[in-house]
This record gives structure tokens, C-alpha cells and sequence, in this order.
């Protein structure tokens, strides 16, 4: 029987559960855009979003959606003809890839496959090959979504330096700002892209672009950058409703004051070591279950792996028919696998993810990994005892 | 380090986890309460009501708690100086009996103290006894909140039965109502209290009391009925105005319509056979736990144990340490040991309860379980293994 | 054609418009109710509340409505076969007497009519021929929001004092606390009722009674007390379990919280004078009709009229006719007339009522007299001209 | 004094006051966007929509505001390089030939000022001149925001149709759709444009784009079109996580459907009509006051006049003085005058707009104007008398 019947945890990798103070936040009559209360909270957000990104430079919002953000921080720094390369460790870096493609940008991919992070020797020998300088950014997915891996961007910084390249280091900080720890002025990174609906914790629709002078600068040599992704009225929150070209996105910006305030009183530190100990139950859970039986971690080095999201191998079909059991016995929603498979390809029910970012916390976790341990029991799918107990004695801290 | 941060799981017997939909009903404007759709809403809650409690006969709703329920049912029945008898099996048995001499009824307690249920047969010698037919009403708690003992109701209306004793048989479902089986019409219940913040999933502010034909012969016979608490013209929707005597509820109305909507669309026999499973989840845990440790089920025989609230004995002073582990460091809130000790008496630390009433589901559930077996981990409280997997098996069905 | 869809505009005298603040701060998860955030927050409402009441003394809240808060008030104060003495000007001392009746207190009902406020004299009449003292308390409705009278509060003291008559001075503020000017201590005001759905602007489920230590003495002396209607424990918020006698009314307290800051914010001494503005605003509007045609207000003279309600008189059917035009033409919600004829009346039909209580202001009114005006023309009842630029007149100081 | 305390309206062009219904659609939790029920009801969206903006074709939903939505068209049907021809009259005719030049298209203004709509024959001429067909498309606004002069689509149609134009007849309906009447398919325009926070009471974060056949063949031609922008995949709601490029905008997507259901619920029709009647309501009340004072319709003929906003003329600094004294005193924001002057002209501060648009009706209208005569008398500005009675006399139908 089923005893779903409660409140449904959507633990996809994004968008998040969305805190009560959020939605609240958002839940009110629309405000006056021109003058009063919504000018100054506007503009006390941009201090705000930099230090969750750890930079002293610009913040960019735009109303979009991730995809939008990518489109934005391309569309300032490159045009129709120049290059960029893309290091692709999943669907997310071809995704980045293809959305240049779209803007009439050369994209070189450099793909290491769904499994293993970027190696960072074939990068260095493609910038190494690239004398002209064509290359003018390097596209980094900081964690892959669809893979969970997550990269080195220090050390793409690191290869950039060693090489002498003065490509943009550009990083999709989609998946992971919030969740792992970013320090955009200290690694280096020259833009960083992301999106409200993951680690900030408010509903889809807002896209972010944290950009430093040297892309700036790249920005003021274009031809033309379009008005709507054009950054450089955005950096100056004064002017305000050429802030947004156009009509604020009223209700998300009170969303994301609430999120804000949620993040900087717990503290960006403690948010991203929530976050590791968080997916360190889930990694110690998942090799309990994979001990004996089907269910692996995706990714196998640990320092590779995202502390947001989890995907995870189980063979066709069990993938699918785990999230289904839960969903309907459960009241627990797993995400689907994405870019392992396609869709029609049997083999595409043998994959599944866990998000674990933003508003979550102990009790969701273990919720979480306990209807994956019940699924495994009712569907007769082999695997280890002791999973649960084994993530709770991390996050018992011992 | 804390990982808390994330949606909060109030897991105490009460107020119970509000579902969406009840909140969202209740954020809105206030209706007119003379005319207009709020009438017909009123009017569609009372065949509702009654499907929930199981009864064809009255459904009286208050704005008050479970304690103005108490009090409404006692004065409808019995006037000063008349007597009732109450077998109390914890604090809330007790507090009914001093709801009825606060009245100034003669309350008659038959104490069966906190771990185990009614004696039936010593309820039946006292009846036996009353040859004057002084007793009332036997006022007897379903679930007891605080020792979280489920006791015999249909056993109670046999033994009435056989001693031929005509007292009103009336039952507090207020833990039980929507959560265990009660059949008010099939056991003979005579009149059944309950409020609104448990099963039955709505903010605290409403209680209700169901009375049959046989109750309603006993009201028309008393000398007076406060107008507050006079059920006569409760039991007339048509009367709109009168029927909440003054101003309705407005809002908690809009949340009950809401809540009715989720426990018949999911069908009463199934609201009660998931809190069976659920309930059975938990205690197969704590005889894990309780198998090498201090931990242990209040009441032995699972018989008698409410599939709502679970109270627990851990010694002191565990039960508080353990609370405030699992509140500051997992982000869930469990329920206070009540009326098993004095709160400044050290042994009032040693106890704890669970509530899993109302909107709760599999990984509301394991996630709490979780909870416990991280807090038993940190706080190195001894503890037998593999709890939350037995309860996840139980969960699976197998 | 009706241009009703849009904002709907309850302006019935209560429940009144809830503020967004209120019902913002009444969506959220239930909180513990036995230890945390909660218990400060309603500590913090006490001295507020008092505030508002202007009291040193003592404020008990109850789950109830405004006719819970009478029996509550009545409860503690007169037993069975004692005498209060009720100046009645409307529908709502009429209750008021009945809700004392229903107790067994015997109620001695001065019927002043509908439309004129107490006869102090002859009040004062009946005190001194009570020289037994049988009189307990007597029992003012500060506004009746049937009539819409306005009574004199100071004058009932004053004539008490002459007298020398030692009976409690009960009022209720239900109508015209947190709108009319109300000084409880200032007045010699011993017991003081409200609810939390007019002035207050909170959903209806909140009933209050504050007391002074004249009336607690008589309490202390009083043979029972019902345990739900008590006061004495209720005024020691520290003992939070036993002051709501059961569960907290949690959802309605947030709401409270946020509807005094918004108060305090403003000043009760604004919040005062506004009313005052605004109602003058309405009677300037309704005495223009009123040149030419059937309109008039129900008390003639300005200084007994309520700051809150407004009654009319327009002749059957024309009242019945005007609210419905706007009902359906205009969103807006005029209150019906209460108390001025029965039900099944023909002549019920003539009357109806304006509540301009609580969240109001300039737009609200405005818009509400223009609703009217427009009624008034579509339905070609005669009515002088000028009467909304006459309101705008008085509110805009000239 | 002030009497602002109460409901806030804001009478502004945008965003428009959102429905209760909307914004308690949207408070709610994340939903699965792979899977699901969100699928089908995004799904439900497009038929809706469609006959919002009366048209057999396709729609297409963006993240993004207005300016957004104007960008998408653009990049979907133009080149760099490329020629489109746009008639202005106001700031957002102007707006818009901007954006193009954003995207490097050539914009050929014919700049008609502030006060009169296109003149046709003008536009006729330079079609006429246009042998080449260099000129792919006309971009008219339908209602210009800034001046609110109302555009005659069907008008541009027969001119392009007479010269035997080929160019693609674009409509700018941001301000206009929902509002004023609109016939998509029957006027013969091939691309419309419209955003979620006017007349679809929608919360901003919402672009629309409805294209025909002719348009998707032109886009078909084209060499490229930005992946964000690119209206093909959005044409079809099954590839539904291609459908927003993306994670798809789900808040807003459940506050859409409300706001269509308030929409269709009414018929498009009556919404016209409603607006129509509120607009003449408005229009009648300053004519009034305009007879003996500064105040005037920025809009002379009525034929031209927007129904979902009306700009105004009163001359500095009474402009701003007013909008400041409503705001202050009376709890009523109106809106900027947009494009009439520089903001640091002194001139700036003689105008100003009420909007108009969506969710509005009787009593909000009158209470808006009766704040415009309270805030005129206060401020001693000359004015007419009986405005708000000549409004009330419109909305009676009289």
C-alpha cells in the first residue's frame, strides 16, 4: 500500500525546495517600479549576491532562466566567428557548447565523456596549440548537472596561468554556487553564470552573470552586444529600470531577498560544509547499498563529486522503477538521468539523480535515502544492509 | 556541525504538519459571512465531518481547542453536581475529569495509570455498582496524547451493554479522530470530541463535537446550556448566523474544506490503514534500538498503541538531550514527554514522543527515524543496529 | 454590464479587510507549542495588546469569537441567579443580555430603541432604586454594530461614581476597539471585550477580555469559574500551556502579532483619528444624499455616530435593491441591515450598513461611496448631488 | 492627516494589481519539471492564451519581461542588417526601434510625437517608396504606454495590404492585450507581443510572442536565431523541457493559469467591454475637472485613447505634487508621466498616468478618481466640479 500521502519532497536537482520564507516573501501585491521600497531592496541585493559568489566586481540579473544566463555571458564576450572552448563532462558542458553554436560562436569541445572530470594536460595542450589566441574564453561547467561531476576550476585557472593564455576563464556555476564552495575573485574565474532555482533557493526564473574588469573589457571591444543581454547597464543599479531592460522581476527579487537573508544568517561557509557532510551520507549510504548489488555512484573519486547533486548507475529499468515506487509510495520525487541515455533507449531507465542543494537539511537526507532503502526492499533489488545507518552515523559527525 | 538548515518536520503529536493546500485555502480575503458562497461551503462541510467521525446523526463545529471541545461536550450533558466517570490511562484523561469539576460535575477517576490500557473489568464493577444510575457518562480518551495508549472503545460500549447502564458513552478522538479506525455510529459512541490541528490537518482554532439522538434526549432535558457551548442550534447549518453563535470561523472553514478534500480523496479506510503502516514502521525501529539500549515503546502491547502519537521511555536524561540534538543539529522538532514526570523533576528528561498524525508520509517518517539514529549515534546513547532499515522494510511491505 | 471583476471590496462592519501583513504572516508550518520561538512571541503580544486598550491591567486572549469573549467576561464575574443591568441601543446589548440569560444570570435590559444612545438619567435611576446592590455589573456595548450608536462610556462611569453604586463596568469594544477612541484605565473601564476580526484586523477566531483588579477580586469570589472561560491563568502568559487552557491558537497569533505592528506602527492615536476622518468623510457623503431623496443615517446626531460602522436608512426594498447593484455590478459588499426589522420582514429590505473598520483608507472609502453614488443613479433613487466630492472635501482637510 | 493606511492600490501602467487567485496559484512548492503533472498543464496554457490574443496560430512563452518578449520577435524574423520600419507614438514606439538597432537591424522611424496616433497616409507613403521591399517588417504599437494613444492595427494592415507591402506586420500588445480589443488572425497581424504584468495579472517574468504561418516561414529563412530567442521548439509544447530552453518558469506558469481562468471565466469579450466602460468612467470624470483648471486627456480624440491606461497633463509641478499627496495621504500610487519630458527637466513633473488594465473594477476606479479630486481641492489646483459623479454616472450605465 501506499503511504505517500503527505508533504511531497522533490529531491531533483533543481529546481529546490523552495523555504517558506521564500515563497512568503513572494506572495504580495505588485510594487511600484519606478520610485519607492523596491529601488533600495534592489539595490541591496548586489552586495548580497557577491559574497555567495565571493567577488568584489559586478552582478548582472537577468529574467531568465540558467540557459538565459549562459546566452548572457556569451553574448557579451563573443561574437558571431570567435572561438571558445568548451572542456564537456556532460550534458550541461555540451549544452553551454551548443548555445554559442547558436549565437554563431565556434565552440572547440573537449569531451571526457559522463564519468571523470575534465583532464587538465589535453587542456593545456589545446590553449598550448592555440598561438593565434583564437580562443577567447574557456567555457568550464564547475559541476555538471546531468553527471554530477564536479571540476577543478582552480586548476584550469592554474593551466590558463601556466600557459600564458588570455582566454576569459567563464565557469556555469548552474548547478553548484551555494552548494560547493566557489571563490570566483580568488580562483581566478572571470565570469561565473548561474540560476535562482538551485543552491539560492527561489523558484526558476532569475539568471545570474558575476563578471570582473577583465571581461568587462573584453565587453567594451564587441560591435554590439543585444540590449537584453547586454551586462554593462546592469552593473550600475542606479539606473534602475535599465537595470532590467524593462520591467523589474518584481516577486522573484523579494524571493531571492529572502533567500539571501537565509543563506548570509546561516553563513556561505557553513552553507557549503552543510552541503559536503550532506552528500558525504549520501555517498557512505550509496556504497553500503553498492556493496552487494547494482547501484553505483556515478562518479568514483570522491574530490570529483558534486555536493548537490548524486547520479547514480542502478541498470535498466530498475532506475525508473525506483523513482516510481517512491513517487507513488513514497511522496518522494528522485530525478530522472539525463544525457546517459537517450530517452528511447531501454538503457535510459537505468540511471537516476539525487539533488541535495539549497534548503536541506538532515531529516530531508535521511527521508530521502530511506525510501530509496524501501524501493530497493519492495522492488527485490539486491543491496547492502546498513545504508542508512551508515549516513546518519556521518552526519552524526562520527 | 548542524546540517538544520532546510524545511523544518515538526514532529510533535500536535499541531500536526499543516498541508499546503490547507494554508493556501486559508490565505484570502475575508468572505461575508451573512450571505453569499460561504454558506453552501458551511452547509458541504457537515456530511464531510460526519464521514470522518462515522456517523449519520450531529456534527457541532466550534472556534476553540480540543480542551473548549471537552468543555462544550461535558456542558450539553451533565449539569452541576451530576457525575461522570472517567478511566484515565494519562494526563489527558485526567484533564477531561478536571474539564467536567471545573463545571462542577462529580468526576468519578478510575486512574490506570500511563503505560497501560483501560481495565475493563474494573470499569464494569464500578458501572455494576451505580445501581442509582447516578454515572451519567462514562468519558472515555480513544488515544491518550501523553502516554500515546489506544484504548478500548467498542470494549467499553460491550461492557455498558452488559451491566445494562444507560450512560452516555462519549469518547475524546481528539489524537485519534482521521488517524485510527473509530466507527462512532458502529461502536456506539454516544458523543465524540475532536479538534482540528491533529488528523484532521488544520491550524489550531477549531474543535468539534458529534452527538447522537441519544445525547441530543439528555441536552433537551437540562435545566440550561451556556449559548456558547448549546449544540442544539450548532446542529442547523440553515441558521447560518446562529450556528457558530456570532461570527464563523472564516479562514479555518476555508482550511477544513481543504482538508476534507485531501482525507476523502485519499478515502478514510486508507487515511487509517497508512497511519497503521506508519505507526508499525516506528515501533518496528524502536524494538531495534530497544533490543541493546535504554530505549523503549511507553506501552508493551502493540494492541493498545495509537497509530498517531508514540511516547517513549529513554531515561533522563536522554529524552531531553536527544531532543535538542536532533532540533538544533537535523532540523526536526519532537514532542516533549508529558505528564510521565513534573518538569522540574530530573526523571521528566527520560521520556520523549513522536507524533506521525495527519499529513505524514513514508519519508516524513524515515527521515524522523533517521533523526533518532543520528542523535543515539552522537550522543553515544547505546543502541541496537539496523532500526530505520526495519522500519523501511515494514514501509516496503515486506 | 457589471464591472465587478477585480479586487472584491468587503465593506461590512467585520469581519473587516485583513491587511496583506496578516494573512502573509498566517502562512506558515505550526510551530512547537510547548518550548521556542512561539512562547516569546506571545509574551510580546500582551503588552501591545494592553496598549491598545489603554490598560496597566490585564489582558487574557481566548479561541473564541466575540460572543465566546462575552460569556468569557460574563463567566468570571456573575454566577447563576446574580444581576447585571444591560443599557441596550441595538441588536448587539440585546445579545449581550441573552448571552448572560444563557448563563443563568438574571439580565435587567434598559431597550434605549435603535437609533438614540443611553439615557444616562435613566440609568442612573435604576442604580440608586438598587439599593440592595443586586446589580453586579452593568453591561455597555460602546458601539452597537447593529445601530451603529455610539454610546458614552465616561458618562455611564460618571453616573456609577454619583451614584455610588459598587457594580463592575463591563463594556464591549467588539465594534470599536482600534477605531473609536477607547481609554480603558482613563474611563474606568473595570472589564473591556473584544474580537480579533474588526478593528483588530485579524481573521474572526480570537476573542479578549482585559480586566482590571476591581473585577479580578470579584472573580476571586466567584464559586466556579469553567475552566475554558477562566482568566485567572490566563493572565500569567509564563504558564503558555495552561493560558490558552490546551493548544495555542498559533496561526491566529502570528496573524495578531503582524496586525498590532502594523497599530504601533501607525500610533493608536492615528489609527483613531483616521477613523474619525474617514467616517466624517461618509456622513458628509451620506447627508448629500440624503437632501433629496430617502437615504438617511440611522443616528442623527454626529456625536453618538461610530467611528467603524455606518447605518442606513433607504426604505424597502431600495436597501436590499442597492446591495445587491453594487454586488453584482461593482465589486463591492455592502453590510445588511441587522436587528432594524426581522428577516421575513418586508421592511427588512430598507436598511442596510457600511464598515469602514480596520485596514481602511482614502481609496477604500472613496471607492465605496462612489459604488453607492452609482447605485443610486442606476437604480434612479433620489439623491442629492455632490456627495463624493463632499467626502473627498472632508478628506482632503478642507 | 493622513488616511492612508489601508489596502495599498497601485493605479500604475504596470504591473497591474495582481488577483488573489494569481499569487496564491504561485505559493507553492517546486514541481517536477521532467515529469508530471506540470506538463499537462503548461500544455492547457497555449489553447488559453491563444484565444486571449484571438488567434488559430502559434504562442510562444519566454522568461523575460516586455522587453524581452520584443527582442525575441526581432531576432526570430531580422538580421543584422536587415530593415524594419517603425511608426512611434510614445517612448515604448521608440523602445522598441531601439531594441532592434540592439540586435544590429536598421530601424526606420516615422516619429508621430506624444499626443496623435500614426497617420496612415505617412505610413503609406514611405511603403509606397519602398520599391526594393527592403523594409521586412512594420512594428506597431498597439498601446503606447508613455502616451496612451491606442494605435489602429487593423488601419496598418489595409495600408500594407494597399501598397502591396510584403513586410510582416508586427504588434507591440504589452499594454494592450486583455485590455483593449485585439483580434489577432482577424486584423491581419502576423506577430504580437505581449508580456504577463498588465492586462494578464500575471506578476513580471513572463513574455509572449504569437506568430503565424507567414512569420514562421520568414524565421525558417533566417541564418540564425539565438537559442534563448528561438520561437520554433516553443511552438511545441510536447518537447516540454525544449519548450522553455530550459527549466521551464514554474511559479509563474501556475499564476498564469489562474489569471486565464479569471479571464475566460469572464470572456475575453466582457473584458473588453469592462475596460471600454472603465475607461469612458475615467475620461468622463477629466473631462470634467479639465473645465475649469490645468488638468487634460494627453489624448484628445477618444477614438485613440487606450482603455488600460490614460496619460495627463497638469502642468509642473502639480503633476508630481499630486501623485506625492495621494501616495502620502490617501494610500493611492499613480503613475510617472513616461517619455513626456527628461526627468531633470523641470517640465517633468506636469504629468503623470493612472493605469487601468486587468484586474480592475467599479469601486477601484471611483476610489482612484475620488483620490484625484481629494488630492486636487487639498492642493488647492483648480478643477471642475462633479467628476467622480459624471464617473459614476458612466459606470451606472446612465
Amino acid at each position: 500500500m501506499s503511504v505517500a500521502q503527505g508533504r511531497e519532497y522533490l529531491a531533483i536537482p533543481g529546481p529546490s525546495v523552495m523555504p517558506e520564507a521564500v515563497l512568503r516573501a513572494m506572495h504580495r501585491p505588485a510594487p511600484n517600479i519606478y520610485e519607492g521600497a523596491l529601488i533600495d531592496m534592489v539595490a541591496s541585493l548586489i552586495p548580497d549576491l557577491k559574497r555567495v559568489a565571493r567577488t568584489a566586481h559586478n552582478a548582472a540579473i537577468y529574467i531568465s532562466n540558467g540557459h538565459g544566463a549562459w546566452e548572457a555571458a556569451l553574448s557579451n564576450v563573443a561574437a558571431p566567428g570567435e572561438t571558445v572552448l568548451v572542456p564537456a563532462t556532460g550534458r550541461f558542458g555540451l549544452g553551454w557548447a551548443d548555445m554559442a553554436q547558436g549565437l554563431g560562436i565556434e565552440a572547440q569541445i573537449l569531451d571526457f565523456g559522463k564519468q571523470t572530470p575534465w583532464d587538465l594536460d589535453r587542456v593545456a595542450e589545446v590553449l598550448r596549440a592555440d598561438k593565434a589566441h583564437r580562443i577567447k574564453a574557456v567555457l568550464g561547467v564547475h559541476v555538471d548537472t546531468s553527471s554530477s561531476i564536479r571540476n577543478d576550476l582552480p586548476g584550469l585557472r592554474r593551466v590558463l596561468d601556466e600557459v600564458g593564455h588570455p582566454a576569459l576563464l567563464m565557469a556555469d556555476c548552474i548547478a553548484a554556487m551555494a552548494c560547493d564552495r566557489f571563490e570566483m575573485d580568488g580562483w581566478g574565474v572571470d565570469v561565473a553564470v548561474t540560476g535562482s532555482q538551485k543552491g539560492l533557493m527561489v523558484p526558476p526564473g532569475l539568471g545570474f552573470v558575476f563578471f570582473n574588469d577583465k571581461a568587462a573589457a573584453v565587453r567594451a571591444k564587441m560591435p554590439r552586444v543585444s540590449r537584453y543581454w547586454d551586462w554593462a547597464p546592469r552593473a550600475d543599479p542606479q539606473a534602475f529600470y535599465q537595470y532590467f531592460g524593462g520591467t523589474a522581476p518584481t516577486h522573484h527579487l523579494y524571493g531571492l531577498r529572502a533567500a539571501l537573508d537565509l543563506i548570509h544568517d546561516e553563513g556561505i561557509e557553513h552553507v557549503w560544509a552543510r552541503h559536503e557532510r550532506l552528500a558525504q551520507a549520501i555517498w557512505a549510504a550509496c556504497e553500503v547499498w553498492g556493496q552487494t548489488g547494482p547501484l553505483e555512484l556515478n562518479v568514483s573519486d570522491p574530490a570529483y563529486r558534486s555536493h548537490a547533486v548524486t547520479a547514480l548507475r542502478i541498470g535498466a529499468p530498475q532506475g525508473s522503477a525506483l523513482r516510481d515506487w517512491v513517487s507513488r509510495n513514497f511522496g518522494l520525487t528522485l530525478g530522472i538521468g539525463l544525457g546517459m541515455a537517450e530517452p528511447d533507449d531501454p538503457a535510459w531507465h537505468g540511471f537516476f539523480r539525487i539533488g541535495h542543494m539549497g534548503h536541506v537539511n538532515g531529516h530531508m537526507v535521511l527521508g530521502m535515502l530511506g525510501g530509496i532503502e524501501a524501493g530497493l526492499t519492495a522492488l527485490e533489488i539486491p543491496h547492502g544492509t546498513g545504508a542508512v545507518e551508515a549516513a546518519a552515523t556521518v552526519i552524526a559527525g562520527k
